[in-house]
C-alpha cells in the first residue's frame, strides 16, 4: 500500500501524477523533451538510459515500463533483455554503451562522473548536447525512481499492462499522458 | 573546468539552464512550484529541505544556494547553519524534523523510507501533500545535485555572490530566474 492515499487503479508514478497536477505538468514535459522530442539520440536510444538507469536504482516499476516502451520504438525484444543482461556486450553502438557507462556513474552521484567517463563518450562521437541529455536523463531518472519507490506506489506484476501503457506513450508520448490522466489543462501564465 | 562547453559567467545550474533552455522550463516551473509556491510548508522550511539532501549529496553549489535563499526567508543565519551542524538539536518544529529524516531515506533511495519514517512525520501532524511534497523535493535535489556535479559545473567560493543570487530568487522566485538567464519565452501550446 502506497504511503499515502493515491487514486485507484493509477499504478507507479501514474497515481502519483494523478495526486499532484501541479508538478506533474513540469515532469510530463520534462520527461517528454528528454525522452520522446526530436533528438540526435533516438527515443529508443533514450529510453534505453532511463532502463538502465530504473535498474541500477532498483526501480521495478520504472525499469519495466522503459523497457517496454524501448520494445515499442526499437521493435526488439531481445535487444533490450540483452542490454539489460549486459550493457557492454550488446548490439548497440559504441556510443550508446559509452553514454550507458556514463549514466551509470550518474547514478551512483554527480561526483563520481570521471574525465575518462566524457573521454569515452567523445571518442565514440556523442556530442556535447548527446552528453549533456544523457546526464539529465540520468540524473531525472535519479527523482523519478526515488519519487515512485519512495511513496511506496504499486508496481503490477502482469507484463501485459505494461505492454499496454507503453504502447500509447511511445506513439504520443509523455505531454499526452497527462491527458490520459486528465491532469492536463491551460498552462501557467508567467 | 565544466565537461562540455557552457555560457561564461554563469555558475552551477545556472549555466546548464542557459545551455539547453528547452529543459530549463519544466525545471524552473518544478522547483517554482516545489519551493516557492504558497505551501503549507513555508518557503524557508522547503528551502531547508532542499539543503539537507544537497549537503548529503556533497553537491555544494546547490548547499551554499539553498541555505542563503533559507537565510533570505528565514532571516536567521544561526538556524540555518545549525540545520546544517545537526537537524535533529535544531531549533524546528518536530514536523520539519521528520520531513528532513524523511528526505534523508529518499536521498539514499526510494526503497530505503520506511514505514516508521512516515508514520513520525504523521506523529508530527504532517499531511499526505506535505510527505508527498517533501519526498518529491527530496528526489529532485538528488536530480539536480547529480545535474550540477555530474556535468561538473563551476563552484564560486564567494559567498556574497550566493547571498546576491538568493536574494533574487527568494523575492520573485524559480521561474523568473529563466528571465534573468533569457531562457523563457512563450509556452508550448500542448
Amino acid at each position: 500500500m502506497a504511503h499515502i492515499q493515491l487514486p485507484e487503479g493509477l499504478p507507479g508514478i501514474r497515481g502519483l501524477l494523478a495526486f499532484r497536477p501541479e508538478t506533474a505538468r513540469p515532469l510530463g514535459e520534462l520527461t517528454d523533451i528528454l525522452l520522446h522530442a526530436p533528438n540526435s539520440l533516438s527515443p529508443g536510444e533514450r529510453e534505453l538510459i532511463a532502463m538502465h538507469v530504473s535498474r541500477l536504482n532498483g526501480c521495478t516499476y520504472c525499469q519495466a515500463s522503459h523497457a517496454a516502451i524501448a520494445v515499442c520504438h526499437l521493435q526488439d525484444d531481445n535487444l533490450v533483455d540483452s542490454v539489460i543482461r549486459d550493457a557492454e556486450g550488446a548490439a548497440i553502438s559504441g556510443k550508446l554503451k559509452a553514454l550507458l557507462a556514463l549514466a551509470a556513474r550518474v547514478q551512483q552521484g554527480g561526483r563520481q562522473v570521471r574525465p575518462e567517463d566524457i573521454a569515452r563518450a567523445r571518442r565514440e562521437g556523442a556530442t556535447d548536447i548527446e552528453i549533456h541529455d544523457t546526464v539529465l536523463i540520468a540524473a531525472a531518472f535519479c527523482m523519478f525512481n526515488r519519487y515512485v519507490d519512495g511513496l511506496a506506489t504499486s508496481t503490477p506484476t502482469d507484463p501485459e499492462g505494461y505492454r499496454q501503457r507503453a504502447g500509447h506513450v511511445a506513439t504520443h508520448g509523455y505531454s499526452a499522458l497527462l491527458s490520459v490522466l486528465g491532469v492536463d489543462g491551460p498552462l501557467t501564465e508567467r
